[in-house]
């Protein structure tokens, strides 16, 4: 009987694990997502700033994977790994047995307990984020041009955005560029030129994995689009009102949380080690311990690079983690012994509004346009498509040329006039 | 002092009536919208079925108005008229006064009294009804290659879109377009290619404005992507699980409705006599009867032809009106008489899948392949903007060349992953 692989996740990760096993009749793969597409995340933020549409960076996972013929996939949500009967089962109840699971399922936002601040302050994973992002940053101005009351206005064009990782710097310089270039030309009652952009940071330097100068930089190329940086600035409450950032206060009508991750709940269930934030501390072939036949790779787990270092949670590691998965299922169905995984470091970039970026790879700095430059060839590359490719190349050659954003629609929650009767 | 000039929509006829009135400093216009964009109506069942991003054919209005310095956008939704203070009021109850007011807010679904049906049955009007019908759409799909119970992938696999005019032909043929075309290689425990779609009309045929050789050609078209038309069919109950129709039962997960419109409620206390719609019949100047400085345009009104028949609600009539009424205030304000509106037909189209159309000028009938191509040429033409120009552009060539849909996202109604403490 052939062998049943399942897995579960359908990013980076997941699906390279699947590809990766093209070739193989013998082995019956299902990937399970609990959406149909897949996200390219590290653009995701442009489909928040009214930049990119969703569907110019996500694809349906069962088109990508069409043409492989030992892989069917399902839409549905994991809940349960049952150990026991080496199944999953999910939130249908469906229950699916393996040979080998493969669990790539990412990350979730994390609000350290404060999940009453997610109706405030959303973050942004997943497409409806991003949609409800751009709604509310151009409701904003909206609202603000509307309003004859300067308070109002004022808190109408003040955006804070908390945390200083890759995600936040991206979205503030959006927000900043969008404020200072785009819409300059458009509003007739406000200027939103003026707009206030804080970007909020507990420790003590914004993109803490970069080196010195190019944070420095980061901070210059973001001021230069109206952004403050607020370091060692921990929030302690956030309403529909304001921010408090320890003793001082801020009204502001948008706010943006990209300030923590954790991993999925389905760890909590798993045996083994976990670190901080809830991730599996996996062998050194990625599989759980005691488990050899289940791996969890991507963001989802904890694994060390050779110095003993945590790989971090990003999508060079998870796209490599899942190739290398790949090969090793193939490997040892051919009866052939497991290596470890080598992750091949090819350094960081992070992106801060047009033609400004911070890029690091092996000691080499870039910063300015040819960072940016790098920063969009690599992009364009990993985009998953040559449809999507063109899509966003024309759109962003556009933005560069005009500085308008090309999805800046405000699309409301409620599709129906008339209220259901239940 | 200047003259304040209302418009109430950003529809075609809205936007054209600011656009002509853009060398006029010596008037101040404002025009009011619920929604942030221009949304290019003809295009929207494309949406809904996967083939175009939101975006690509929707404006925002400000951005489009943005040189023109007479004029403010805002977003804020009319709720009444104030006849004798000469003033529109919104919904957050803010009053703008006017010399003159153009109303031209389009027209909206109609259930004929059975409110109840929309829950199951979304119309195609807004994005957001666009959005949730390719959500259904997909979802069912998905539904289906999970389910092993072969009644539940009957009922998951079968459409009933109702209403036989363009829009309903044009979803139909869509549906059939992907399930023959589109989606027969990704499913691996069902087969696209038999997926049952009802096309239901309640008059003896569907395309009634069309002459009868091009709707034989029409059904024929339909019925290749595998359509059943059935005419004299009067939809007497919907429910989650079922559509009747008569005495005959038929279970379908996906109901859509393209069966009737009718004018807003905004027409209700306005003064003057409506036809069965709702629509307000306008004089020949398009003002309304008794009130010379109040105009009703596009979809809303009920305005005759040099024969005395009504105009039909299509973009061209409100696109002409407006055109029409901004040259007509020009002239009014310099003193200049008024002159009758006189609609110049240019025909009517409507398309039935890739490389089908039909398409009808006076007297000269097209089909196929040829009138698909002047359906393409025209809806190319009057697409606001050269970027969505060439985004729509690329993806129907790519569409044509490979058969994909590029927007194939299943996006959730809900973005928190918390619920909110109210």
């Amino acid at each position: 009987m052939n062998k049943r692989i399942i897995i579960v996740g359908g990013g980076f990760g997941g699906l390279n694990v699947a590809k990766a096993l093209r070739n193989c009749p013998e082995i019956d793969i299902t990937l399970l997502d609990r959406r149909n597409h897949h996200l390219f995340q590290p653009l995701l933020y442009q489909v928040a700033m009214a930049a990119l549409s969703p569907a110019d960076i996500a694809v349906p996972i069962r088109a990508i994977l069409s043409g492989q013929r030992n892989i069917s996939v399902l839409q549905a949500e994991v809940k349960q790994v049952d150990l026991q009967q080496q199944a999953v089962i999910t939130d249908t109840d469906d229950s699916y047995p393996f040979d080998y699971l493969v669990l790539a399922c990412g990350v979730e936002d994390s609000y350290f307990g404060h999940e009453e601040w997610e109706e405030y302050a959303p973050a942004l994973k997943s497409i409806e984020q991003a949609t409800e992002i751009r709604r509310r940053v151009l409701t904003a101005f909206e609202q603000a041009e509307q309003s004859k009351d300067p308070d109002r206005q004022k808190k109408m064009q003040t955006f804070v955005v908390i945390g200083g990782g890759p995600t936040g710097v991206e979205l503030a310089g959006a927000i900043g560029e969008m404020s200072r270039y785009t819409l300059t030309r458009d509003f007739r009652n406000i200027d939103p030129g003026l707009t206030r952009i804080i970007l909020v940071e507990a420790g003590p330097t914004i993109l803490p994995s970069f080196s010195k100068p190019l944070r420095r930089q980061a901070v210059h190329d973001l001021e230069r689009l109206g952004v403050q940086v607020w370091i060692n600035s921990r929030v302690s409450r956030i309403t529909a009102e304001e921010v408090e950032v320890g003793e001082e206060r801020i009204r502001a009508a948008t706010v943006l949380w990209a300030a923590g991750v954790r991993a999925p709940a389905l760890n909590d269930n798993l045996p083994g080690e976990k670190d901080r934030m809830g991730r599996i501390k996996v062998e050194p072939d990625l599989s759980l311990p005691g488990y050899p036949n289940i791996f969890v790779i991507g963001d989802q787990a904890h694994a060390l690079d050779p110095q003993d270092r945590p790989l971090p949670g990003i999508a060079p590691v998870a796209l490599q983690q899942g190739r290398y998965l790949g090969r090793l299922l193939r490997a040892e169905l051919q009866g052939k012994p497991r290596k470890p995984f080598r992750y091949w470091d090819k350094g960081q970039m992070a992106t801060i509004g047009k033609s400004r970026a911070v890029t690091e790879t092996h000691g080499l700095r870039l910063s300015g346009m040819l960072a940016w430059w790098a920063w969009l060839v690599v992009h364009i590359y990993y985009l998953s498509g040559f449809r999507n490719r063109i899509l966003v190349l024309f759109q962003w050659a556009w933005s560069y040329l005009t500085y308008a954003r090309g999805a800046r629609l405000i699309i409301g929650k409620e599709w129906r006039r008339f209220s259901p009767k239940r």
